[in-house]
């Protein structure tokens, strides 16, 4: 089969919301007057981020989900995307699967595809996503970076580390009973990104980040952009991991021992959770609790802002804690 | 060097006309109103697309440069793109001359990145461009493959061939003389984004693709996409390959000896020259011709579109000939 087949089989769908979709040197998509457009990119590598011989499906919906979870981070309304993709052979039931995957995550969220570029060689993905921000009285209803205030809050969406635990037992660096593994990797291979509860903290959020290569890391490029230091839980971390509430539940049975120090560095270092961290005011914890109701999200207040610069973490006695917890650099 | 240290020295620029640029989760970018943004993608492979040794800064150049010729094709003015970059290593002068090869062509062109992604990996770019292109009285500007119509002209812009025939010489497949292989070179290594030309083509083309593939594939888009076939004068391609004017102004001291048909192929089904290809009715010969002036680039009419589908050859006695000449496919 040659490229433009490919193409024509696999990822060639009519556009509906683009003016003009697949099929010529460009895509045209017409903004709605009174919007920006929100863009991100992520190049997903074969034997980095995921294993060569990662189920196809999965793939393709996770190689959406870290794009559109830029988007969630941003409070944007996912639009349309592109999608380039170099592949070592044309292997017809893993690219049935792959966009399988890829389409059923970009249905569910309205986001069609625009345009691509295929090619041999490795196998290396890369989307860029578009999204829609509404521009109120002048002002961008975009979530950023850069807005988080002394004395806000500080939160974490969903759960945290299981991505990671799963990753190390996959590498054969800790093994995992059947029952913690399942879950485990379903986060490292299925994560969600937070669409809905991004839209919802619009207005609510002073700041917003997805959590991609670790929460201490990533909270760092939140403070550094707001010019504020903060104090995180580190005990409040390791309970939003899915896999130690079930080895708490199932008091030693499973035989996975893991340090407190373990855990923590799980849920603050971890990487690839792929949920969303935001701050706000303690004046509006009401509707922060209503944006995670609303978006069916589950949300945990891990800790505060703070005026003076750095990260403080603290044990459940609110004891200070060395942070040794760095987080996934690719070039580290 | 850790990743975003990578990126905030060499590709951490501030942003001029988008809202937010590279730093955040998103970009944004906030479109004038009555424009529509065009979008295309291109992925580049080491030791496909280009040797892993080609000169980093015409590395950086060509990157873009592909892309920018889709904007071209489209009739769009570039706006921004994003980069997405794997790279095997951390090469502090690769990288610096790479991002000098990048920005030269991005500030020619007012285009300027906004945001991407870094990952270890097998050297690949890919990056994603984004243009504009007005809406009058409802009806977009851009140019579109689909618009040839029957008794249209046939038009390519600048030289063809040129890239192939540098590509053939570093593969070993064909020995040139210093001269031409310096100027032959230029063109694989350095193309001329179209982008004046595109630009002052809206309006007159009815169609425009830019010359990727070799010139008879990307007609072939072109017919598919206007359900028309076409006539093309097999010769005058030839004539605008810059190694051949060479070669027949220096009569034969060059020692390179090419056959008629082997000058067809590369003018035909060479690739890599990111020209443009673009029809017109003969009433509009003028318009085009001032099109070429004010953009500065040359153009050459080599055929016309018929009713009669089908790609038809002929040579300089209007003698019919065998379409032999068969495009670059990524997976053929």
């Amino acid at each position: 089969m040659g490229e433009f087949d490919l193409i024509a089989r696999y990822f060639e769908r009519p556009a509906r919301h683009a003016v003009l979709g697949v099929g010529d040197d460009c895509a045209l998509l017409q903004p709605r007057p009174g919007t920006q457009m929100a863009i991100s990119t992520d190049m997903l590598v074969s034997g980095r981020h995921f294993f060569a011989d990662t189920d196809p499906f999965r793939l393709g919906h996770k190689s959406l989900a870290v794009n559109l979870s830029d988007l969630a981070a941003c409070g944007a309304t996912p639009l349309a995307f592109t999608l380039a993709l170099s592949l070592p052979e044309v292997n017809e039931p893993w690219l049935a699967a792959f966009a399988e995957g890829l389409f059923a995550l970009a249905g569910a969220h309205g986001c069609e595809l625009i345009g691509g570029d295929t090619t041999a060689g490795p196998l290396n993905i890369c989307i860029t996503v578009f999204g829609e921000v509404p521009v109120l009285a002048g002002r961008s209803q975009a979530l950023l970076r850069s807005g988080a205030k002394p004395g806000n809050d500080i939160y974490v969406s969903g759960t945290l580390g299981d991505a990671r635990l799963a990753l190390d037992a996959l590498l054969g660096k800790v093994t995992l009973p059947d029952e913690i593994l399942t879950v485990a990797r379903q986060r490292l291979e299925m994560p969600t990104p937070r669409v809905a509860l991004g839209l919802a903290l619009r207005g609510i959020a002073s700041a917003a980040i997805d959590v991609s290569d670790g929460l201490l890391g990533d909270l760092g490029h939140v403070l550094e952009k707001s010019a504020v230091g903060a104090t995180v839980e580190a005990d409040k971390a390791i309970e939003l991991i899915s896999a130690h509430a079930y080895c708490t539940r199932a008091e030693g049975q499973f035989g996975l021992k893991l340090s407190t120090d373990q855990w923590r560095a799980l849920a603050l270092a971890g990487g690839d959770d792929y949920e969303l961290l935001f701050t706000a005011p303690p004046s509006l914890r009401e509707a922060v609790a209503q944006a995670a109701q609303s978006s069916q999200t589950p949300v945990t207040r891990i800790g505060q802002i703070n005026a003076a610069p750095g990260l403080r973490l603290v044990d459940n006695q609110s004891q200070p804690l060395a942070n040794t917890y760095a987080s996934f650099d690719h070039f580290g």
